[in-house]
């Protein structure tokens, strides 16, 4: 961590924060340049990097070295993290798994026929919510506990690992003895109590980038995570909130490889819900392969006009098994597999 | 709601959405203008607020007439909301409640001392955080069930009202124990289960817009409480995420008069979180008061640089004091008080 | 036009708007919802589109029917435009050229040499910036005249066809000598009177999208030019700005696919401004023409480390030549050429 | 500046580093922390600002210690910038004149009664746009020095100075005729060319803040017109562009009292374009002056239902002067003066 000093800083105010510093294990180092005089602290700067050092008399501003996340970085792991998702599916490596579905899970029949339409296009994993988190009171808040009975019985018939979202720590049991991944959603982010509650189990968890995360908080989120002793997390774009109001959000791909290159962790992308419109659902995911994503997720739904929720970005079957063959060209061009 | 359809659409595709809206209960219209045709739907749009007919073929767009939001609306309710907090202070009335504390609760003296020194200053109410949300989890986390004790305890000694942050549904009973009004923060606008749970109560909930709520997200979180039957919500517009990094957030002033027209429920302003430098929270909470904010939420620490939390937008209590002498000038100016 | 009335609207409010859209040659038509009253407006709206409908008595919004540009859509035009760009090169079919070189032009045997090493590894067209558009009035602000000769120059050796930026409306005669597309920068997206002049010139203009437009602003840009009689416009995506800061902008890819629905003008992606770090301009690269681009703009530098502008974002030429190699597989999986 | 090395980062990359640095007549300053090694560098670092250390091997970040811009700031000019605006009005001072008028300039009748009822009401300058940058080529565009003709008309007649906006080089000698204050628009906060010639001259400009520029930004645009000699800046927050749409802009209040800490000139708030609704101007203006602005321009119109631009935000005078009842208790609220 560097302190700029304002130039008109005292020798008290110099005195009383590196007293400041020392108290907490660290050594400061004070250097003048021509025009300012700095205080490098050595030592391991998270220590302090909760002091609000800012506002100490004589300080100008204050600039931390190093990320404040340990565990997700790739200096704390070099290589990728390859993550087991049932049924001999990974992600992280070669491969890029396909986790395709509906939106909410609605009826027992809907299920199982999206999971065999989307087995066969070639999908690894089947998504579908049964806990709905929604922006009115008014829309359809999915079917808990019976929404995930459909789930498991789709994946014995078809054989898919099961994706699916958990929105409150109360439900994190039951969810987990149905689900192969966790999911957690953009609007949980940064639900701290329910992170720690998942770091706590063994099941991978998905977790979402929520709608005006940097990065930094993103990969702090997957940091609360590991820190709880759950190290199977993967990390999905969804995009962020913007200006442009033509799509439902803003889908930040460059995420993908700055992530990559900041961590271990799997990236996958959901273009589905950072467009908003089907129509624009098959070229973004052309466009995440191409860009290095670990994996996918898609929605799909037999008849999107009846869809309970997102019915606006679900893919009709036919639809999703076309985009499939595209992807799957992508995918040998840059050296992956769907 | 309008449905104006594409200039290709065809007679079946009329009838197919027509048909459509007729299952639902409404009744369609169909008009030609001199470039597009529209159907406009006649009854309770909300029947069919979330059906997908954007994607419905022969659709060009769908215009929706009325607010998803109903109970938080002027519509629904003409006269100001003003609400009791305790101890005879209410809020949305001619009175300007200001609720100043510690952010995050630390010891039974620091609360107690700094209870005193707003009270004495003027404030109305006691604020300091118990359970503390923050983006790292190497961060303090709050002191739990004793920081509550320690806040209850100053009450009963200087009579201020009590808010604080609750942030689990498992913790809300609890909470309700020692709290006289309860918080939602902004990174739980939309957890919609802790929304739901305190719907169930009858204490009045400050709700904080989340750092990338529109505000029309902002009032269906409002919705989610009022639906479960708890009327006594206070809004909060504590600054939004933007691509300026030189404050914390960017308060969105002009939200609290735009609310108080779309809206009865009584809007505050932390002008502490908003910009998250204290020298800037005396111009701004000055600049609320003269917009027509119903209260302020304001940070007070004895010893911002010791603070646990949020050290850096913490006010000195000299200056707290300072402070409520100018805003009782401007408070004056506009009709209000303090 | 749609004109929702507010529910106590009155009769004589109703008159007064009724007889305001008559007079404009159009015609009202009233219809009665159950919650709301709605007049229609027949005829073509864009007669009225500024007039400041919703502040009206009675008016509770407006809601246009129509897009506010014309000449750029694909109503008015089916088919994708493909612009000729000199020396056999199109933009808009099959092909997807890419157009490399340095932001700035320095001096002529750098231009030269970068010249010759893009056109080796498959690029189309040469660019460089001879006025160059900063930030801060400290920094390099390009050659002028001196630069637009190098690039011809090395036009004459290379055969490349030449695109550069003009920025002042009084330099467009001397830039229209030398260049064969005339780029109009992010910064100047809306300097309007130099989008009306290069309107005059039957010079292709490339128009980026300005750091904060809208891609309804971004349409109505390309209108003015379009509106002037210059039809050949290329529309190009370099990011926009947001409040995630590890990129210099978030490329916002998802615009391609979406202009190209509403527009017959070729788009164009900017990876190097987009991200402003070279290390990500190769996946956001592949990326684009995944999902559609119908060229690039990228920048490369003998010698990033010396560039005078930008040297964060360049690659150099053995990198360039790499990317292009992939690129090439990429297009051929979406069915284009490089 | 501080350069921050990799880990990994080598000695011949550090003595590269350190040599280039060097022939920028600076002084490296190597030091070694617990987990980095760092370089001060040491003289003024505007010499190398503009270099590209960041993508050296062996460098992880670069943090700049000084600000960019000099001429504005509070370090060049300890006290506040007063600039006389004519006929005795000078702004940065106690006094916090108001400037009115409408946002485009019609006929002379219609500036003419405006003029006077601004001034009637308390108004200081008389504002009225004669070249109106517009998002769509298809609106009213001005009327050009016939516009700058009746403004001079009103200021004749009402003694009121005048400010006007410039949008293209080849303008400002006629406008400078007429004008007593060069206005610079959001839209070309960054038109460089634009910004360096009006700093040849000795008006006063008043720069407007860009949609979407950084306060940063802002402070550089401005140095360009002082950089060139013109030192009578005044800077303007007009409301950026964020993710809400209910408001036109967001207005960004805090700005004020940050700027005004950072620099020397004095800053207006423009409440008007700032939320894009009439109803909406009284208490942002109101606040405006409590958070500490120095000015304030408003649109005012007779007849905004006409208006041939931005008539939704303009006041009517009646409201107009009911607003300048309110400011001028709130201006003595916090001790200055309308």
């Amino acid at each position: 961590m560097i302190i700029i000093l304002k130039p008109e800083a005292t020798q008290a105010e110099i005195d009383h924060l590196t007293q400041k510093i020392k108290e907490h294990g660290l050594t400061p180092h004070l250097s003048a340049g021509q025009e300012r005089r700095l205080i490098g602290v050595i030592g391991d700067e998270r220590a302090i990097q909760n002091m609000p050092l800012s506002i100490f008399p004589g300080v100008e501003s204050v600039l931390p070295v190093l990320a404040p996340y340990k565990l997700v970085s790739r200096e704390f792991k070099r290589e990728n993290s390859v993550i087991p998702l049932g049924d001999g599916v990974t992600i992280g490596g070669k491969q890029v798994p396909v986790m395709a579905g509906p939106c909410a899970v609605e009826t027992q029949a809907q299920v199982l026929g999206i999971a065999k339409a989307v087995r066969s296009a070639g999908a690894r994993l089947l998504r579908g919510g049964a806990f709905k988190p929604r922006t009115s009171p008014y829309a359809f808040q999915g079917l808990g506990e019976e929404g995930l009975q459909y789930l498991a019985e789709a994946k014995k018939i078809t054989g898919l690992p099961v994706i699916t979202e958990v929105v409150d720590p109360r439900d994190i049991e039951l969810v987990a003895q149905y689900a192969d991944v966790l999911q957690i959603g953009a609007r949980n982010m940064q639900n701290f109590r329910l992170l720690t509650e998942v770091g706590k189990y063994h099941k991978p968890v998905l977790l979402k980038r929520g709608l005006s995360a940097t990065i930094k908080e993103f990969l702090l989120s997957a940091e609360y995570i590991m820190s709880g002793g759950n190290h199977r997390v993967i990390l999905c774009e969804r995009g962020i909130r913007t200006f442009e109001t033509m799509t439902r959000n803003t889908l930040d791909l460059a995420a993908v490889p700055l992530i990559k290159g900041l961590s271990h962790l799997p990236v996958v992308v959901d273009p589905s819900h950072a467009t908003g419109r089907w129509d624009l659902v098959a070229p973004m995911a052309l466009a995440a392969v191409a860009a290095g994503a670990d994996g996918l997720l898609i929605e799909v739904h037999g008849n999107p006009e009846e869809a309970l929720s997102d019915g606006e970005e679900s893919l009709k079957p036919a639809k999703f098994a076309a985009m499939m063959t595209e992807l799957r060209k992508v995918a040998t061009a840059v050296g992956r597999e769907i």
